[in-house]
């Protein structure tokens, strides 16, 4: 795949979960606050990573982006309630986020502690309503991959690690990143593979192959919040207590976690060895390590 | 139904309930934080009347408690994450409820914040994970009834009425209220419903007695806070922005109120005519006259 390629079906799946946030909420004229407010945050922009991970292994695995779309929107929609609520004063206390003042700054509180709720809450009425054209099975396989993944187990319990400062070793900062960025990103290509009906052996595939990435996703963010490239990616800085915690680049050097990011990165494209149809995905891990989407 | 039998009733459901909740989380010992968060707030006593409701619903339409049950455990999660949030600092601000310290008060502001997505998240885990006997689209359509009540379009649609006071005239206090406690009440009869099978018409006549009782459980409500039982009940009173809100006892008086609950539970039970085995859920809407369970 050359890069052009690569760039062509990134920017195809990525238009269509595009498309799909664009029209929700479903029916949001019926409580327009809160749907102004779902859809501020929804469509303040971002690389789409997660949907496109969800197409993106459900096409592997022989599906249609169409059947998979309701759980690469709920997706969407679960990694920005985690926003919304990140960036509340008794969490982050983010001001801006994507250069966009944070909800809770344009809305209150209140409304945006309540827009989180229920962007959430739709991520499993999008995935639980009428119109889902695949098997009830395969549907209730894929949505029970994507909650297990936001939940306690996954990216809440990597939060709560986040806010109680269990990061102090690079085990515990493993576990805690392995949890609140990797959860959701490992979630993703197991529930576009579930959508789809993928095989036990694909299945492990692409969850070694989504562990990878969401690793080495962390470390080439924790570098470029080093390098001060972060402005620049429209992403938030500037919080004192993020500064003060450990990340992989302050406990490695911005070398060292370059080079494990490569390592990584390495790992995750093998697993992905002798998958008909990877060449995507297998790109995508590449182009994480100089650039984030 | 003699009162007594329909005790018993009540008490073998809310016992199936009880049990229920008392192994929540599943696995909460490898989140041991959050776990203890939930649990704090999930066992913190209460009638559980939604999963009674969901579970005697079950029954009525001929399913078995087992199959209803972790539908029935979910509604409970989702009340308690309710609640939760509603007690943070940005919303009403409350020190206790049911007598004890708010979860806020106990473990922090952002732990009580995400315990309380842990708890709604947790509710859809419970519905979608592998243990569930029931057929699948049953199960689709009871968690489904679920989600619908308890997002933007139900329960949260209600609660941001609420903190927007949109309650300054009957017309909108009922439309805050038929979301904010009306929606997961008639929500609980549907998901029993739906989880067992039951007919179009049987899902008819119990959405009419779910919306009938919501509206006079709210009522009643409303009753006990303004002739000061409610500390008796166990429940939150004393807020400021709380006693400035209009309810249907200020609005119509208590005596206008009580007649009012009256007529609506009538109309609930009416509602069930016919339906063989409702005599349980008939007794449970007049006894709701007299005192909250």
């Amino acid at each position: 795949m050359t890069p052009s390629e690569y760039k062509a079906e990134y920017a195809r799946l990525r238009s269509l979960a595009e498309e799909g946030l664009s029209r929700l909420p479903c029916g949001g004229e019926r409580e327009p606050e809160l749907a102004d407010m779902m859809r501020y945050s929804l469509l303040a922009g971002g690389k789409r990573l997660r949907p496109v991970l969800v197409l993106a292994a459900a096409e592997l695995c022989g599906g249609r982006v169409e059947d998979a779309l309701p759980f690469a929107l709920a997706l969407e929609c679960i990694h920005t309630y985690s926003l919304i609520h990140d960036d509340l004063p008794c969490m982050d206390n983010d001001d801006l986020r994507r250069g966009r003042p944070t909800s809770h700054k344009v809305y209150g509180e209140a409304p945006a502690l309540l827009a989180g709720d229920a962007l959430l809450n739709y991520a499993f009425e999008l995935m639980l309503s009428y119109d889902c054209p695949i098997d009830p099975v395969r549907r209730i396989a894929a949505a029970r991959e994507i909650a297990e993944a936001a939940g306690m187990f996954g990216m809440i319990g990597g939060q709560m690690a986040d806010i109680t400062d269990r990061t102090d070793t690079p085990e515990r900062l493993a576990e805690m990143c392995r949890k609140k960025t990797g959860a959701l990103i490992r979630g993703a290509v197991r529930a576009g593979c579930a959508a789809a009906g993928g095989s036990d052996s694909i299945l492990a595939a692409l969850t070694a192959y989504g562990e990878g990435i969401g690793l080495a996703f962390q470390m080439v963010d924790d570098v470029l919040d080093v390098i001060g490239d972060s402005a620049a990616l429209g992403k938030n800085v500037g919080s004192d207590a993020k500064e003060q915690k450990n990340t992989y680049a302050t406990l490695f050097g911005v070398d060292g976690c370059t080079a494990r990011a490569k390592e990584v990165t390495d790992g995750a494209v093998a697993a992905l060895d002798g998958l008909p149809g990877s060449d995507f995905l297998a790109e995508l891990a590449r182009e994480m390590l100089t650039r984030l989407y």
